[in-house]
């Protein structure tokens, strides 16, 4: 089933270790560049700054290697909402169908102005749901 | 006129600095990207590493500030061609057709076995030239 | 009880993210920094490629941000030998004495030539008990 | 004569290419890393950010490749003091004394409330004359 949001991102020279391989770190930032993308449509964001999150933990998975000039598809999706904290998780696939990477991120809701934890707004969580539909992981 | 060759690159958030800007380092990396894809299509390679040249000098000129999302076309070409070394120079410009930036680079051709410089090939040359038409910046 | 290996890192302004904390994927570098300069030392190696592992997993969680020009402490040490993977485990902490991050790798034995995974050889494995002596996680 | 500030950065694995050469982007990255230090100690900031300029141009000239934990001395001081702008050069050697290279970045004044060019204020003039003393370039 495809997830809610993808992205495709092309390996760039810059992203490559000295093996000639995808840089395990780099997985991160292409998770980071759908998981903020997803969240700038879904509320209509300026950037992915004015959703006040904090990510509490991120995981990746390495199942293949990927190479110069790839273009990898990442998939991303909110895999479980909780009281203050959500769950993503996302998967990067090859053009030639392997599968590269799965991972999952935790976040916890933030009001940076008081500075403390606070629970997810209905409202964000009715947006979730409404552009997820019944996706489920 | 256009550039012998051009690449589209989105603005990601890891690529921001703290004022919510385009990095400035970040700029000679989809220079890079763009210079890379370039002869990787120009010379059929694997990867750019197989064109053994050295970077001797690189500059860029900032015109404006770029920002999360916008997707930025870059442009190079061969600009001159010295006897071991050249020059390219790019454009990188936003959807809204302003100039975002310019730049150049000097490269040298190298003999990585010899550990010394050598003049360009006659057939890197040839295929420049096929290449680009009758380009000139 | 101290890590088997410390490496000190300093916040950048290129590590930051548009908020001016620490970007989640660079703790993924730093640690990488950390778990190379380990194998080099351990092994006497020129750089960490030459030691044949493939990165199976990362996990880091964030327990707070960290600001630029913070200098950053970052242990590492094996914590598991398996028969082809073993893990190795990370403590990011800051110089006013709170944890920053902690974080896991799985890694692979690889045999690049034959394009397998392999046994982890005695060798290291005695390497690794010597140079960590009774330390344990 | 020495560099009115230096700092040293170690060539981590991240900032490496496929070659095993440092990145040529990363000499930039390593010159930011020295010029906000700069500020940051000459006029007693937070973050980088507090001083308000604009980088108009950046340029690079690479003397030598640099390696994997290499310690990267990286010199920087002002150079120029225009009306609205100023000048900056630096200087990255290696320990084995060998010169990697020299690097020079135009910076600009900057009012990012009015968003135009300010000139240069007289107190800031006067710190980079204090603390860089006679140093010329």
């Amino acid at each position: 089933m495809p997830y809610p949001y993808e992205i495709t991102v092309e390996v760039a020279f810059r992203d490559l270790d000295v093996l000639g391989h995808l840089n395990h770190a780099v997985y991160f930032t292409y998770m980071e560049t759908a998981r903020t993308k997803y969240f700038v449509e879904l509320l209509h964001l300026k950037g992915p700054q004015e959703l006040p999150v904090i990510l509490a933990e991120a995981t990746c998975s390495y199942h293949s290697a990927a190479f110069f000039g790839e273009r990898l598809r990442v998939g991303v999706g909110v895999s479980r909402l909780g009281n203050k904290s959500f769950e993503m998780i996302y998967q990067i696939t090859a053009e030639d169908g392997r599968q590269v990477a799965t991972g999952k991120t935790v976040m916890v809701m933030y009001d940076y102005t008081n500075d403390e934890t606070i629970p997810i707004p209905n409202e964000l969580r009715a947006r979730i749901h409404d552009y997820q539909g019944d996706w489920s992981p």
